[in-house]
């Protein structure tokens, strides 16, 4: 498979852990976004979101054209499925709902508010100050996060194992410091990072481990 | 089982949908969020994202408490897992898996730049105008969804049966509708939109259907 990344994306990320969490192999393609080559027709034609991720299959469809998939939720649902072992989700129905659930609170609520699209818009469009915007809708949803996964931590968000919900935090706790949004108020937050930390699948998508990343 | 609704958040819509097409009965109670009401203590207790949808599932957890989950995509996979047929994904992994990429260009990359606690934001604090911003999101999503869709699209957006990325589409495309966004550009989008408002469980679940529709 052929994963196009970017160093320092959060949804990319997600997708780099996951398949060093399952061993799975990939070409790594740089897409280096503050030069805009997302944007470029090339890229565009891969993925019209102009972002990434996005996984290139080992298989082609009938007509022999490479099959893609974008969204990170969406190549990760496809992971489990495909490769379930080992795995990202548990296996009680409910927590696996809620796995997905802590998931989504940083994937569709608090990530998207602080995406380069987004925070280039706050400035550039309306003139605002992008930390305030970002420290508001970052910290709104660690709030949501931390006194959601009250219900479920055990060593990680959802009980004893990672899951989806670890996949999305550490990315997210990342770009939190980066705004430098107060994180003592998230004890279980920060604590299951720190577990996460300790496991290689873990440490070898992190940004820092890229080879896009400059100076690397 | 029970479902915490409004009438207008596209994101309960979308639970709904899933569980008429399903044919699963359930208790609706309605949350007036421009009452404010899922900001209370009483709700945050069941909801600490403070938002629709919740569904309260037929089973308790070991203390006799009851069971929910909320974010619509954790609902629906759920549901997906819990009661499979009929379906809301293909049965091909790729095809699965466009499916949701499709879902999520709505759920992660569109609607939350335009939700209420966004717009809000947007007047509020930046004193910034929401039609404008919406229209320009709103537009970026769409756009996305059009060309991405053109890939797998049939009667519906994946294919000849309705899939997530079609119970997504609908209730976006009435949000678009609502801040004058023009739809011209987005045939195939319009185009299923028609065909799933052909369809018992999608009339079901339609705003102008819910009993806490003012008026109704």
């Amino acid at each position: 498979m052929k994963l196009y990344t970017y160093w320092r994306s959060t949804s990319a990320w997600r997708v780099r852990i996951a398949l060093a969490w399952k061993g799975l192999p990939y070409e790594a393609v740089a897409v280096p976004l503050l030069e805009g080559q997302q944007h470029g027709e090339d890229y565009r034609a891969l993925n019209a979101s102009a972002q990434v991720p996005l996984l290139i299959l080992d298989e082609d469809d009938a007509a022999g054209r490479p099959l893609g998939i974008a969204q990170s939720m969406a190549i990760l649902e496809y992971l489990e499925e495909r490769h379930p072992t080992p795995p990202l989700l548990p296996g009680h129905p409910w927590r696996r709902a809620r796995a997905r659930q802590l998931a989504e609170i940083v994937n569709s609520g608090t990530q998207p508010l602080q995406n380069l699209a987004t925070i280039q818009r706050v400035k550039d469009a309306l003139g605002g100050d992008p930390d305030a915007w970002v420290r508001h809708f970052v910290g709104r949803g660690l709030a949501s996060l931390e006194r959601t996964a009250g219900e479920t931590a055990g060593t990680f968000l959802v009980g004893d194992a990672p899951t989806f919900a670890d996949v999305y935090l550490v990315p997210q706790l990342y770009a939190a410091r980066r705004y430098a949004v107060e994180l003592a108020p998230y004890p279980t937050l920060t604590r299951v990072e720190a577990a996460c930390a300790a496991l290689p699948a873990f440490q070898a998508a992190h940004p820092d481990a890229q080879p896009d990343k400059p100076g690397v």
